[in-house]
């Protein structure tokens, strides 16, 4: 027989259907037992009489048991109608139960919203968490979303295209993951912070559009809207456009997205608000101001943008440039970025004025996206390197994207949207944990699996490389 | 005034555009000059007289120069038509130039088809390489080709879950990149050969339909099908499903692929074969036969399908179980690959007889995907662990596994297509690296950029490794 889904068995009445899932829940009435069988469609009601409820093999089943069973599907009685669940007027007469795979105890409960367990626990156990039903939806929410994202782009010419993991690094103002070589010993890749170089060089390829759900990786400390390690990126680059045309392409992806999947949620104000980096300063004290009318309402978006951010900030010690040449500016967003063109004779004037063509893009006080015009001149860009203080040494480590910027290339920029975090702030999730299937730790240690975890000997000699002792 | 793409000229005769892109090919004809003009749409003809070939900066346009004009589009005369390209019946006489970005001299030529040039030059200049039709034509449909598959599966009920890259070793008779973890000093990260743990987890969590479009890393040499560090596979797993589900899916899925995205090819044969392992090597010599009836015809694909295949191999050297306990078997697929149920009662007697639920895709004499029925039962993957000889040490690594079968698991399986490979296949393309934006040379140098590379000291320090010298 054919496998009904729970949510199929209202179109049965009558019939004979064969379901299989978990048990969701069971209640003991004396001589009849209602067990809720739980599939990926909902749950539908089994009812369980005398010996139908011992499983061929001589088991009862309890909760979480995946189970397999046959039966008729009935109409309820009007006074058992349940009218909270789509399946609420049938339940099903079972007639042969068979128990797949048996489940012991579980650690937590799954029927809460699980935000008072001991997040350890839960991630040790993620494949029992994620059966949560606010998980499951969150999971699914995700997978919804970057489809919508993907239909929506390719729909308008763009190109979806996978650039290299093992790559090399892109100073973001973040520290590097470092991936020893065995083929070349005493080097490394780096993981990529995200796919700067790439997508511009994409740009000079000539393919105008271009996008990628683009994993990117920094080893710095997590927070409640960055996950240690890992994140993904909705990377997109346009060629021949103005930072009007970026603006306008999210707005209205961002809009018809959350109308689309999220559409219980309104969006307070429309067009979004534009402010320029000082103002929101000076009327918020945050570059990421929560726009909210109604705090208390889970429901609303506050979409803005916060434009022309100075190009340059002051060095500070975290600087990927810190103390190279004689420089003191650092980029404030990333030395791709370009000056605005009016400012461009303040370049050697007084570059703490200059403006960047940079947008981040803000939601209920979370910046949630950034992004630039990009510098397509090969003059423009060495000015930069100069000013940052790159040494000799330093700018050669970029010469690939000064030589591509001789060949023919067509002024271009983009906007990177974090995924998760988007998510999580739609959502108004707590955590960008809590839209991830299997985040890492705050130390850094996996979910399920225990990693990291030690290399064997024989890998670290192909790889050349040894571990120092640490001091206790 | 806003862009028109070189192929809306068509429908704009005697109207005033406005066009931006490349210099694609320049014919001076004394006092006129033809400038084909590129854009991600295709080529339009400019024509170009007297003053108008000198740009405001007083330059003239050459191949591959990114240009903007404005102009009007004319009906080409009768005899000057060119019935070969699209915009064949246009052109635009041009008023205005403006020279975006001056190109030099490319270091190849880009209106080939590339074969044969040097690929470390094509590498090292990958954003011109992929200037070339064909380059450019392989990426937009690498890109349609994932997006088909995605909007096919999500439409019957699969979620896409983004899996961890940063994780720990699944044992799959390839070798690991490792990452050295800064907060756990000492330690490392394993970076997936495939999600396969993962996507059993998801299992277990209830999802029941889950893919990815995943990137997995192989430490192994390249060969033609195979590029060197990274790959693209789509993920996929199904619970509550026999392998003749998994089959008929995956065929349905690429038949309509085909149909849809790759209309000029034809499939030989339907149902596609399915050649049991032992008939497969006996007929053929092979497990992935050839089995187009012309293979002249660069259009067949021939699909088939081996099955049956042991479950079990002798071990050699290369298995990472090599030498551990008192085993002499090798899983030929991966060990989590369930045995036929008819042949469970051999894993006590003769494990060399027994079948596993593997299924191997094969496409004209390529292996592009394989996959299988899953052990879900903790006592048979106990066996199994036992059967290819894990220590106590090696059982514990995949202690989380053993945990999760005990609360409750539905039967599952999948398979995973090599995403890249099944393009190169589809298209007879004669290597992966031509249906990739930017692989990495067989040496692990990446393209354009040059990694990988040095690490800085501090790095190091901060990872706790040191880099051992090597002998010359």
């Amino acid at each position: 027989m054919k496998r009904t889904l729970a949510i199929e068995t209202v179109e049965k009445i009558g019939q004979e259907v064969l379901l299989q899932g978990w048990v969701d829940t069971r209640r003991d009435h004396g001589k009849i037992t209602f067990l809720d069988l739980r599939d990926r469609s909902g749950i539908v009601q089994l009812v369980l009489t005398g010996s139908r409820l011992v499983s061929k093999q001589g088991e009862t089943p309890t909760t979480e048991d995946v189970i397999e069973v046959t039966g008729i599907v009935k109409d309820r009685p009007a006074a058992m109608v349940n009218p909270k669940i789509p399946t609420g007027t049938v339940e099903v007469e079972v007639k042969t139960l068979k128990i797949i795979s048996k489940a012991k105890e579980l650690p937590f409960p799954i029927d809460t919203d699980g935000y008072d367990i001991n997040e350890e626990i839960r991630s040790k156990y993620r494949y029992l968490d994620i059966r949560r039903p606010r998980m499951t939806r969150n999971l699914r929410l995700h997978s919804k979303m970057t489809n919508f994202i993907r239909n929506f782009l390719i729909a308008r010419d763009f190109v979806e295209v996978e650039t290299p993991i093992l790559t090399k690094t892109t100073p973001e103002g973040a520290r590097d993951f470092i991936v020893p070589s065995r083929l070349q010993k005493g080097k490394f890749y780096a993981l990529p912070q995200s796919p700067q170089q790439y997508k511009q060089l994409l740009m000079v390829a000539g393919l105008e559009r271009y996008f990628q759900i683009a994993r990117c990786f920094r080893d710095e400390d997590p927070r409640r809207d960055r996950a240690y390690g890992e994140f993904t990126q909705l990377d997109l680059e346009m060629s021949f456009v103005t930072q009007e045309d970026i603006l306008q392409l999210t707005e209205e992806l961002f809009t018809t997205l959350v109308k689309e999947v999220f559409p219980h949620k309104h969006i307070a104000q429309s067009p979004w608000p534009r402010i320029p980096h000082a103002e929101v300063i000076k009327a918020y004290g945050t570059d990421k101001p929560d726009l909210r009318k109604n705090k208390t309402d889970p429901d609303e978006l506050a979409f803005s943008w916060t434009i022309d951010f100075p190009l340059f900030t002051a060095q500070s010690k975290e600087d990927f440039y810190y103390g190279s040449g004689k420089a003191k500016f650092a980029p404030s967003h990333h030395m791709f970025t370009a000056p605005h063109p009016e400012d461009i004779p303040l370049l050697a004037t007084d570059p703490l004025k200059v403006r960047g063509l940079q947008h981040d893009l803000v939601l209920n006080g979370f910046e949630v996206g950034g992004g630039s015009i990009r510098i397509h001149q090969q003059t423009i860009q060495e000015k930069i390197f100069d000013l940052i203080g790159f040494t000799k040494e330093q700018k050669a480590q970029f010469d690939h994207m000064l030589t591509a910027f001789t060949y023919g290339v067509p002024p271009h920029g983009g906007i990177a949207p974090g995924v998760d975090r988007l998510l999580m702030a739609v959502l108004g999730e707590p955590s960008i944990r809590e839209v991830m299937a299997f985040p890492a730790s705050s130390s850094g240690t996996t979910s399920v699996m225990e990693a990291p975890s030690d290399a064997a000997p024989e890998q670290l000699r192909e790889l050349g490389i040894t571990i120092v002792p640490q001091k206790k």
